[in-house]
């Protein structure tokens, strides 16, 4: 933040709406970071998880922005510092002079550091929408949830099913 | 990154390396935060819970420069961008204008991103020290991912029974 401002958060409504504007800005982000961990991918089934995961993020760009409607808002976007910090950390990875399947493995690492910040900010998001009674709000919010949670999981069985271990014998200690 | 240098990983253990590193500099970054989360913080179990996560994550610096001992290395940072980004999100919820409880819910918010962040990292260096087979570095780093997911629970704990109904009391529609 400005060292010169500070946020008012005059009611538990205002709190959620400032949840929703800092995930509409994370996954506006993320729809134009993850195009780029596709193409930096190696393994086929994990350039697929990502483009997968794209066309999700552009429903839960949707998602937030029926949200937006429910709070009688128009979209709008809080810059999520920690979405440019994690894309940053991604770009690393894209970057990296690696093998490809030790880039893979850096790769997931950095979506699923994404991911986790997603699952905390929608179950965030939930219980105070949660909390104001706001069912359809929660059942949207819900919806992304489950998306993320299952991209995570998604992520982890590529790891642990083979990515992992080629990164292995293409560079670790064997 | 800097447009102008790529990162190298020639090796699994060098990218397990890169992991402990990054790691390294959120943990310390978050040291110097955690006073300031609990000073903000108006309800006394947060304030407790931000002092005894404080002292937790001491442990847990002293336990990734055993990792590095483990590694061969002496203990180095990468500078962690999304904790940067993370802690920056905090520092508007430490700085925000709203009644104590409903600032209390946003420190929350904010804490609970971070310790996503680290159960992400944590699990990710946990299993690339799995698929390299060092496990001392794997019990080390599951003692830590332990603690993160306990002070995550804490957190949501103290989120549903109480402090976001002392929230919604204060400033949300009822």
């Amino acid at each position: 933040m400005s060292l010169f401002s500070s946020k008012t958060f005059e009611s538990f409504d205002a709190l959620l709406l400032d949840q929703i504007e800092d995930l509409y800005d994370a996954e506006q982000r993320l729809t134009k970071a993850l195009p780029k961990m596709a193409e930096a991918a190696h393994d086929m089934q994990l350039q697929s998880a990502f483009r997968e995961h794209l066309v999700e993020t552009e429903g839960q760009v949707a998602r937030l922005e029926r949200v937006f409607g429910l709070l009688n808002q128009q979209p709008a976007s809080e810059t999520c510092d920690a979405m440019k910090g994690l894309i940053k950390e991604g770009e690393k990875a894209i970057d990296a002079d690696a093998d490809p399947e030790i880039k893979d493995a850096a790769l997931i690492a950095a979506a699923q550091r994404v991911e986790h910040y997603e699952i905390a900010a929608y179950g965030t998001a939930k219980a105070f929408a949660e909390r104001l009674g706001r069912r359809e709000i929660v059942r949207l919010l819900n919806e992304t949830l489950a998306e993320e949670k299952a991209a995570d999981t998604k992520l982890t069985s590529l790891a642990e099913q083979g990515i992992n271990e080629e990164a292995l014998a293409a560079g670790g200690r064997s």
